[in-house]
């Protein structure tokens, strides 16, 4: 048999900026995105502002692989550099804009980033940056972002190029630049850096292709929802969403502010119904005095470590439809979720809170996600035996700019080693339980600091809990926890009390051995709990058994 | 900058095969299939059955490459074996059961098929199919798919193997045969043939993967649906929805009776939410003098020929949902949909109907469509100006098996040239006009024989009409319309009323100058009018011109 293969037709390279296109038909008059008072453009209008955009960006000398960054929140020109930067052939650089100004020299450094757009409030911070530079090296050229919804600014070093100047300079016939191939990147995103250096994800517009659609069907999102933009774009390229939302021609409402009146009274407002929210944006929500019941229901997408119960069951209180995954910045966004069963529905809440804090299982569009041990083979699928989460497929990076070694580190054996540690249940339901770094181990057991954090949460007192190593001498190491509190308590708890209440519900040699109580848990910029610098501020405490009576008894799992 | 590409991690083939392991996880105890009392099975129990018949193909012989033939009504089996075969490293054959001998083993010796599954009341037509081999030919290998919920039959030749048998004898524990490459064949499927000989269209592992998603996207079909099988699932593999429900863990209604008392009974018993449908059994649903208003909303898609608006407005009534869209083999299912809009929602029905009747636009896995002239370039965006639908993306066929000649007339200058003749509108959704080759040329003007058809099916005595060219002495062609009338008139119209009544809506010259009232429409197997019987009846009717006199003004639109 002649054996057929691929064309030039079926092999056109995957893209998702086809998908904006595409919107521009079907959803031409429809609503593609508003903000504040005065912004509400059409799904035309957003496809004609990108071509122009793109077309400055050609004229302005980017050529196909320069990288091209944004240094921006949620705003409406953030959105649409989303596919404007790649339409110009260039790889989309979104940056974080919590950095400090030496970061984010660092990583401008390191990308070799040809332009910057900039936010006029991160304006200070990217000039900076620029002055960080060293004298010789040639600093990108900025593109400011004004933003008529905020008070005038003045403005010290006023950029050649703005962003609404571009667009009115460009071509709205502009011809975009496709890629020469699906595996050409598109975008560089550099990781938080809990632990380390910040590292440059590369992702290629196969990727983006593939995960923009089988997030949607993994979500079940419908045509046309209204989309609130809580998550910040540069978090992993929004999960793939702003993509996505050209899919099914979504309206995204853009906002800078993310405190608890301003998501509320926009979810009113435009009758939101999908929104992304990292945990830590959960939990303003949900800490809201003030909340009532939403009059319909908003489903929500959240990620990082997994939501205690309490807060889960709050949430479907208040008429949140949570919908729990896990992602990565090396994976594209979400790519394992807790798939609700309809069986489940007539569960107890309880109930169903616990299966819904378990990360789940792959979407369909990833090729393999396991549990594997230190031998590389799967784990017992008994939810006990933990291991390593391990992943293949069209959502894995291409590796990391520069970084043969770490990139080396992560993708070996045929998988992406993902550094999270989980457990596999029996129905083939994973659960993370640690970041690998995260796991205590006192006593010769392996102690993972989620389960015990998620006690710490169930106490109506706590509002955030972290639960890092201490060296001990002894043990090895032990459990201690850092809690903040909420505000306005009656009474505050001691920490034995705290020790007691962990003690109903945990076997003896998970209970922190010390409670440090704090008024705020340092963050990163992304929201996430630094567990590095508790962990270094554990250490620096030295060890507990020196201080205390030694013990009489071993540990062992109760 | 140093060139990050593909890795192997990140290219792991593309294939749809991967989305039944993950149902057996995440819905591994919900329903995967129904059929008739008997047979309800979770889809756990698919994902063993499956495996086991892979298993089992390898056992006998059965290689990476091999053709394996299915011969069956969209049964349980043959919803196992979309996944089964292809799981085994097969091509997956499926066939026709409603060919005749002969076609069928032109089919079969074309295709060099090793073994054929024939459903229980089709083995009489295989075993003669097989009897027309030469003699020194191979045959393939037969394989009795046996139905409880038949009456026992009387079976001559019992091959050696039963399905049951297969699977019986299997390894659950079977790792299957993957891809070695996303762009392998997964599908043999051999057009229907409305006018020249069949020809079998080959389609890859990642063609399936990516019409099986965006599919689901396009149709907003949420998690676990009710799906019922009014589809063939050999027609054009079932519009990827075989594949498609194993992502969203929907139930598989099977049936082969495709009467409407048993439809609508299946509908209310099930609760079934979506089906597609050839716009035949749309039609047999409609004309159902006892037809109820159903208790909840089904979605359908259905394909082919536009729907009249006569058939949309009463299916609506009824509580179907029509969702209308084109495809065809070469496309491995449907790839151009009328995409609705939520402000479609306040139009009069005509109106939507009217707008519902066009096929629309490229869902979003598409890279491009659209409507060229003869020169190659895009035409007007007018609603007027006829050209024909090009395509380009990854639902693109390999091409056709053994047919370089076939293969490289439709697969030129970048685009799959698909010979379906459209305009495309103002808002960017095409509508099609005809088959190139029943463009009806009188007196020098293109006339679409579907839009006097859309007329005629307006006469509330037509049950079926299709109009073709009878060749004309002075006009060159003129259109001549082949017309059944409904059961049960009380009276029957007059060539001269059925033409008056079209005079009231079309330009003269389309007007048809013939009409022959028929009992039935010939028909291809899969409810297709063939029009090339009618075209050669209509040939052989000789020129009208000669029988009237002369006409005295050319015609032209009014």
């Amino acid at each position: 048999m002649d054996l057929l293969t691929k064309n030039k037709v079926n092999s056109t390279p995957l893209t998702p900026l086809t998908f904006l296109d595409r919107a521009a038909i079907v959803y031409g008059d429809s609503t593609s995105i508003l903000y504040g008072d005065s912004i509400s453009y059409t799904w035309s209008q957003t496809h004609r502002r990108c071509l122009q955009l793109a077309s400055s960006l050609s004229s302005l000398g980017i050529k196909k692989g320069h990288v091209v960054s944004v240094l921006s929140p949620s705003t409406p020109a953030m959105y649409e550099l989303q596919f404007a930067v790649p339409m110009s052939g260039a790889i989309l650089n979104n940056l974080n804009f919590r950095l400090d100004d030496k970061s984010l020299s660092v990583i401008l450094i390191h990308s070799e980033s040809k332009l910057v757009f900039v936010d006029i409030l991160s304006l200070s911070l990217a000039c900076n940056a620029l002055d960080l530079f060293p004298e010789n090296m040639q600093r990108p050229e900025l593109v400011l972002i004004e933003d008529d919804t905020l008070a005038p600014h003045q403005i010290h070093a006023l950029p050649n190029n703005t962003y609404e100047g571009l667009i009115a300079k460009g071509d709205p016939n502009f011809k975009w630049i496709r890629p020469d191939s699906e595996w050409d990147p598109i975008t560089l995103t550099y990781t938080s850096g809990t632990t380390s250096a910040p590292k440059g994800v590369v992702h290629c517009h196969r990727a983006a292709f593939i995960v923009s659609l089988d997030s949607l069907v993994d979500w079940s999102v419908p045509n046309q929802p209204v989309y609130l933009w809580t998550l910040q774009m540069f978090h992993s390229n929004g999960w793939s969403y702003p993509w996505g939302m050209a899919v099914v021609g979504g309206t995204n409402v853009c906002t800078r502010k993310l405190d608890a009146p301003t998501i509320y009274r926009l979810i009113e407002t435009h009758g939101v119904t999908h929104m992304c929210a990292a945990p830590v944006v959960l939990n303003i929500l949900l800490n809201f005095n003030k909340a009532e019941p939403l009059k319909n229901t908003v489903n929500v997408l959240t990620g990082g470590s997994s939501p205690p119960a309490a807060i889960l069951t709050r949430a479907e209180e208040l008429g949140f439809n949570i919908s729990h995954g896990f992602g990565m910045t090396e994976l594209i966004g979400v790519i394992i979720s807790c798939a609700w069963k309809r069986g489940w529905d007539r569960l107890s809440a309880v109930e169903k809170a616990r299966l819904k804090a378990r990360q789940g299982v792959r979407k369909a569009g990833v090729a393999e996600v396991d549990v594997v041990g230190g031998n590389g083979e799967s784990v017992k699928r008994d939810g006990v035996t933990v291991g390593e989460i391990v992943v293949k497929g069209a959502c894995v990076m291409l590796g990391y700019l520069k970084d043969e070694k770490a990139t080396a580190q992560c993708l070996k054996d045929g998988w992406f080693y993902t550094g999270d540690v989980a457990v596999m249940h029996e129905d083939g339901y994973l659960e993370i339980k640690d970041r690998i770094k995260d796991v205590i181990i006192s006593g010769g057991e392996n102690l993972s600091s989620v389960e015990v954090e998620a006690v710490l949460y169930m106490h109506p007192a706590v509002k955030e809990a972290a639960v890092v190593a201490r060296p001990d001498e002894f043990w090895g190491e032990t459990p201690c926890a850092f809690v903040s509190l909420k505000d306005e308590l009656k009474e505050t708890p001691t920490e034995k009390e705290i020790k007691e209440f962990c003690g109903e519900k945990l076997p003896r040699f998970m209970i922190p051995k010390t409670i440090v109580f704090k008024d705020e848990l340092p963050k990163t910029s992304t929201g996430k709990i630094q567990k590095h610098v508790l962990r270094k501020v554990a250490g620096e405490m030295g060890s507990l058994s020196l201080s205390l009576p030694p013990p009489q008894l071993l540990p062992s799992r109760i």
